[in-house]
């Protein structure tokens, strides 16, 4: 779940979608059966990291907010949360990261060797599962979205290190590896519930935005959050010498000294970078920066919805959307 | 392509399919062009893998063999080789290689990272051009195949170390990761030249035996043969505590004391014990046994098209299961 702080009003963002989401595991875990037992000794491990299921969510509120839901629906959202599972199991290949969701990662139980190989079965049952429906056109739209996701964290490999990173580059790489997933879960709930194209167009802005200011508050987490704050491993950006948001913005007002500082710093990370880091940041106003730019696609995401027709799905898609900035405590 | 010994009369098995190879690299490479230039670099080092396309040949002749080709068959071809590619790929990540087909692996030159993404980027794209032909059909074979093929993977890490290895779970292994993708290529090109069951039936088991003896011999290659012979890095297997057929052929028939030494060096392999292993097994039938199991599964697969009508793809299909045996200098 997205957890708001306490003083806000609680709101059950799953409520009009409770039956299909609960239908929906279902489906991911019947896909995924196995008949060797290692194999769903791994798939039970990843069903641990299992937290918010924000992209079945979104997939499921956009159909219905622009229709009735049907089993295309689950379906395309078991499908979805398991294309996410594997980028987060591949991701902790690549940060080489030990814990997620307060559970060991993968690679921390059985190696990189087993990691990569589960995040493969996963995207392979994604494919599998998708390609029950009647027509390949889930298929192909999610594939070319996996393609873009892909495109997004090589991007992001090739400028690790990159300490002069520009803010238009930043935001190129968290379009194609976060929020290009979310806009075509919302785009695709939204035309199995049968939409027409200004609905359809309006739900894949609303879930690009709303993918654009997640990643800009996760990657400030990374930054100023504890590990039992966020459930998994952080200090991994400046750890990897992976510039982010609140350091873009830093490094543009630094000063000469400062800006040498973190150049240095990141280009050679060590594991004193993210508190160092944090400290440096602390007195600035680069994490304020980027978080109110994180608040304002909050604002063009649910702008994006506006028109639709009211109701408790469009609701809950904005009450998403605010949670998004919530998770900052 | 699959070279003989030079006393060997030469056949180009690709005789009957050569204008439709050439389209299959056509559009294995417009599938795979990204606008990001550091992509299209990643790409272009997996073209230097391309090798023998085995896949895609036997896919074009089991349609060629079964009737007509079409364009399916070439964006099929295309498909198979790309899934093939991105297990290569992974593969290298999982064994820690530096070389394929005699130029460096992808994680030598962009480390683990960029190997396991372009890895995905190679499997999406895979699925993208498999969901662009009409029907879900092939989607849903190729995707039910590939997680066969990382069950396999899985199977073969989980008995990583496992010195004790049975012929039984060995054969488990290579039958999933390595002929369940061979006999979905000579499946689906009969398919899609609309054969009858029974011809794809056939086609099919050929291609599970082509692909058994082909594993038997890669693994007795990395054993006996040199880098410069395979073009590729050797001995990982033992270097990994990873038995194969020649050891578990060996431990079978070994005295208490050799038997003991291999289990006690397989169990903490280090630089020295494919070299070691090398020997202790010279003075043994061990390897030719193993030898002699791949040779029986040839024949089993040639045994399998014999009722096929005769022609130029069935010709080139013997002699490509005759092939892999010439693969041993």
């Amino acid at each position: 779940m997205l957890h708001g702080p306490a003083s806000q009003p609680h709101v059950d963002i799953a409520a009009p979608i409770a039956r299909e989401l609960s239908d929906v595991l279902d489906v991911f875990d019947r896909e995924l059966q196995s008949d060797l037992p290692f194999v769903n000794r791994l798939t039970q491990q990843v069903r641990n990291y299992r937290g918010k299921l924000l992209r079945p969510k979104l997939l499921l509120l956009a159909g219905r907010a622009a229709g009735e839901l049907s089993h295309d629906h689950v379906v395309l959202a078991a499908v979805v949360e398991m294309v996410h599972m594997a980028t987060l199991v591949h991701d902790d290949v690549l940060d080489e990261a030990d814990m997620r969701r307060r559970h060991a990662t993968v690679n921390r139980l059985v190696g990189n060797e087993g990691a990569v190989m589960l995040g493969d079965f996963l995207i392979s049952h994604a494919y599998h599962l998708c390609s029950s429906l009647a027509s390949t056109f889930a298929s192909r739209r999610i594939a070319a979205v996996t393609n873009t996701v892909c495109e997004g964290e090589l991007l992001q490999i090739e400028n690790r290190g990159n300490v002069l990173l520009s803010e238009e580059t930043y935001f190129e790489i968290i379009r194609r590896k976060t929020a290009a997933l979310t806009a075509v879960c919302c785009e695709m709930g939204a035309r199995a519930s049968g939409a027409d194209d200004e609905t359809i167009d309006a739900l894949a802005r609303y879930g690009n935005d709303l993918g654009i200011a997640f990643q800009i508050v996760d990657d400030l987490l990374d930054l100023t959050a504890s590990e039992q704050e966020t459930g998994k491993s952080v200090g991994r950006d400046a750890e990897m010498g992976k510039p982010t948001l609140p350091v873009i913005r830093f490094l543009a007002g630094a000063s000469p000294t400062d800006r040498d500082a973190i150049i240095t710093m990141l280009s050679s990370p060590t594991a004193d970078t993210p508190v160092t880091l944090r400290t440096m940041l602390a007195g600035t106003d680069a994490v304020d920066q980027a978080f109110d730019t994180a608040a304002s696609y909050v604002t063009s995401a649910t702008a994006a919805i506006a028109s639709l027709p009211d109701g408790d799905a469009k609701a809950s898609l904005t009450a998403a959307a605010e949670f998004v900035l919530a998770r900052r405590q």
